[in-house]
């Protein structure tokens, strides 16, 4: 018997991902769709503006929006949140009061006390903290789409090297902004020097997973630059980093290569073969060819090269699957196999 | 009297950029243009593949194209060059050895011993140089179009403050690799995440450019590191920055700001009347609306930021004029200036 | 003395242009610029988000925005207006009663009884209309983007030969939407079958600016078929027309590129020297290189081709230019030299 | 037991297709790839620049290229063709007097006597001229990228109803130009409006494939006008057509919808369940939404309108899958089931 989830924000760029990959879950079958007031009544097909590659499953088509507004009460345990954050603000913390598991995609409760950014392949012990929250139910969230690329292979070198002083730059894709986010003629040819509060993002969140939980959260101890831009691409961010690392090339290299953690252990439904894949061709990854590696939930890396001490890469990631709904069902299937849900 | 010059390689996109800015110029006068055997005996617009926004100039049009294949004999002393770098190698050398003063684009002979990598508002003072290549005639070079962006905000903060250990990512446009040295199927919407060779000329030519000249060159001592990328824009290579710099940044802005160089004391005719144009507004500069700032000579930066003694900021120069063609051109204002031509 | 002049809805896509093309315009002074009530109150160069490839003119950056929003009581008789069409609907009307000429470029009053849709090189003698509107000012519209780079060739060959049965297919630029009127997400590397109204107005004005105004306006008659089109272009409608026509092509193509109006005779300050720009090359027109022909007031056309009496061509205007802001001015310009204004 | 079969132009853009799609296919084994002289003896993964969303397949990697300049002798029987042009003109022939079944993408023989142009769907009958080709194997072409998309609906109307004058206006992908075939900075926001050949064989092809075969070709007797436009898409060619057709709204929507074909009949493998996908919203086909229907086989129908006798719609094709490799894997498909291969 399946979990039976919600989705609320179904209609947008993440709301639709979850839609496409909880198709024929294993664990899981969505029963509802949220949306906002004015999709509300509607049935998913008339609603959504839908913008992925493959059509609309077939079991979301006829399934009647609810409204996230109109204070609602959830039938399902389960929800799976792209909500927008000034929304997912108080009613994450609602739904959690009320006995909901929610598996978020909203930065809103990244920074609080018991909420971990849950990476499975990074910091599974972290889902403990969830014991903390006091409530009948939990949040879970998942990393910022540009944070979730990075610390996979910092992960990978951190369990073997000591690093510290990172310096990233990102090349994101436009279906980071959600569908009207960002303008055609904004983007258009162009590259944005700037994406609000990204940098932030990236250098908090990168501490936190990459840190301890015991009883608390403590942040990993390291100096982090991050310097965002946005770029014509469709999907998939592209990351240029520079590391400071003890340790020899090769066996950076087969750190990276070899890395496998607790979903590929488990074998949990979503989780990628490899977690990371390894190019020696210097000119990939790249976001048209590598987006999709390991159902877009592998982090693709290239262009690895030492130099006085300095590693630098450059790393791909889907950004609405890895980086956001992927990302978030992950989490829900490392839960289920806890037995926390 | 207007001294009379030659282009070669004059159908290229550097090359259309030499026939376009040259135009009206009030010390030089386009004479001759030279392109492959292929081109040779046929009309300028009947030979180019014009790819400039604004049209061939008239005086253009009708000169009939010779081929630098075939042994040229130049009548012009004055020599632009848009020469691919394996005829370059040879080619150049000869010109110089016969009297004539080649300002060249091409990579052949920046590293040669004493041939000048010029930026007039950077190192005007290594055009001395040529005085010691031994030839009738010289050659100057300037920067690859990457280099020549970066240098010009690290000389303003060098004249003031020390600096070291310089991470620098690039995000460049398509423009740079020549009329038909990309194709369209491998950029489109797509980051590549390698440009050949074009790390190795930042790092080399950078401490070139910021070294001294006394006899001989010698560098100027600083880590560097660059990675380097394409992105699909027109026009206008994009640059992040971060570098070790002892200063606060009111005074890093203002060395910025106010920072003149020798062009600009001399009101070199294609020099700016501002070689770096600051932005406050953290969404500039962009490609799109800010490559021709300053006619395409200023480079624009934008989100200066200092944290724990690391310096950030983004540079936009326009890849074609401030990185090729017109880098060129203020080359030989200057030399003329200076009577060495 | 110049004639002192407001721009409504000065901080769009159109507006920008008006406050571009009006800087040192010989007729006209701009000095009142409209936004909306967000906007009111708040420098120009701090309200808008400019995204001209020329940055504001120095003279618009410190104007105070007002609010069309708040019945404005409008200082200047003559206005241009760029407003969104449910505002422009009773403004533009009450502006006209109390006095106003109005230049616009919304759709608003294009099919009103009296007021022409003018473009001067097509139909000069359609300004009479303004004097049967029985207002103390008056409206005078120009036509659709897509609409004016049709009509100016179609008018060309209507002038020496019967024409009939036209087929058009646009490809339209992105800035025709408007700054935040496309996502990036719907239109990168995509193209759009459809832009809303935009087929109709196509063929009601043709057939309005074609036809005749003596003392009502009586439609030109021609089966009009149009298919419009979005594509991944900043700026340049693109359109591929075919029309039934009883001529040769020597004297078609004559028709075209000897094609002059009043605007040409009187000189008008707006007015290309040439309304058509002929091209032999089949690969021209094309938007990157061709859209600034005429300082954007030329149409180019190129692929002339007559077979079994159908003559096909490809027209290639800039959509805000001369089919919007550059249009209006020329209509200004126009009604300034007849004493209308 | 499969048939093995050779790719020949096994690298290139429509070779690396029929690598995909063959892989697995329950009638066919690649046993052989040949490429140009370069490649020969290079491992496929090696020679090739990959440029697909999905990785070369495991069975390729390592298959050892031939060379097709080298006086080839091909062991399989069946060979796929994306050969240049220039090749195929005389290997076609010699593989087909050799006793080879030539599946043939390249536009070398399609006007040949005893040559079909076929598409399973449209005019399987055809497929009967290859007993006419006086050779031992025999040569089968399929038709240009954009004449496919436009005659499947077109058969599907003809069927029912009578047809005449045909407008049509495409804008095509840039991976119809091949890997390298077309420049970034020719069609980076651009729009080219002409595609060498391409209107001819559009107008030529359509013809004979909608016409009839007994003992020799006869053409279907229709006017055809296209103009062939490229677009900055990486795949799927748009195509707005205009039809003189003698038949009511719903009947023809019916017509379109309902249509099947041979390949539905029989169940061919690589035939997709419908041949065409209408669409009622308006702003449907988009090139990335829609490429992919059917596996790239279908082609999608939308903007279905009829005015004074004038049908107009507008249909996507995939031009690599459904327009080139798919096309002519579905008809030796046909040819396999007919016993002929």
């Amino acid at each position: 018997m399946k979990k039976q989830v919600a989705i609320m924000g179904a209609t947008g760029m993440v709301g639709q991902r979850f839609v496409s990959l909880l198709e024929n879950h294993p664990f899981f079958e969505v029963t509802s769709l949220y949306g906002s007031k004015r999709s509300a009544g509607k049935k998913y097909k008339d609603a959504v503006q839908w913008v992925l590659e493959k059509d609309i499953p077939e079991y979301a088509k006829s399934i009647v929006l609810k409204s996230f507004e109109d204070s609602p009460t959830v039938q399902e345990n389960i929800v799976f949140s792209a909500l927008p954050s000034d929304v997912a603000n108080t009613l994450e913390t609602e739904l959690a009061k009320s006995g909901h598991f929610v598996f978020s995609n909203t930065s809103s409760h990244r920074y609080d006390e018991f909420v971990p950014i849950l990476i499975p392949e990074v910091n599974p012990d972290h889902i403990e903290a969830v014991k903390f929250q006091g409530t009948k139910g939990f949040i879970v969230t998942n990393a910022n789409c540009s944070t979730t690329g990075l610390v996979i292979p910092l992960k990978a070198l951190l369990d073997r090297f000591k690093i510290s002083d990172l310096f990233v730059v990102t090349m994101q894709a436009i279906s980071g902004a959600g569908i009207h986010g960002l303008s055609a003629l904004e983007i258009h040819g162009n590259v944005l020097p700037y994406i609000e509060k990204e940098e932030e993002k990236i250098e908090i969140e990168t501490k936190k997973i990459l840190g301890k939980f015991v009883q608390k959260f403590t942040d990993f101890d390291i100096n982090i630059f991050a310097r965002t831009n946005r770029v014509p691409v469709r999907e998939g961010h592209t990351e240029v980093v520079f590391l400071k690392v003890e340790a020899y090339l090769p066996e950076i290299i087969s750190a990276l290569r070899d890395f496998r953690g607790l979903p590929q252990e488990l074998k949990l439904p979503t989780a990628p073969l490899k977690p990371i894949i390894i190019f020696e061709d210097p000119l990939r990854p790249q976001p048209v060819l590598d987006v999709n590696n390991g159902n877009g939930m592998s982090v693709s890396v290239g262009r690895i090269r030492l130099k006085g001490g300095i590693l630098t890469f450059t790393v791909l990631s889907h950004n609405t699957i890895r980086g956001a709904a992927g990302g978030s069902i992950l989490n829900a299937e490392l839960a289920y196999v806890k037995g926390l849900i």
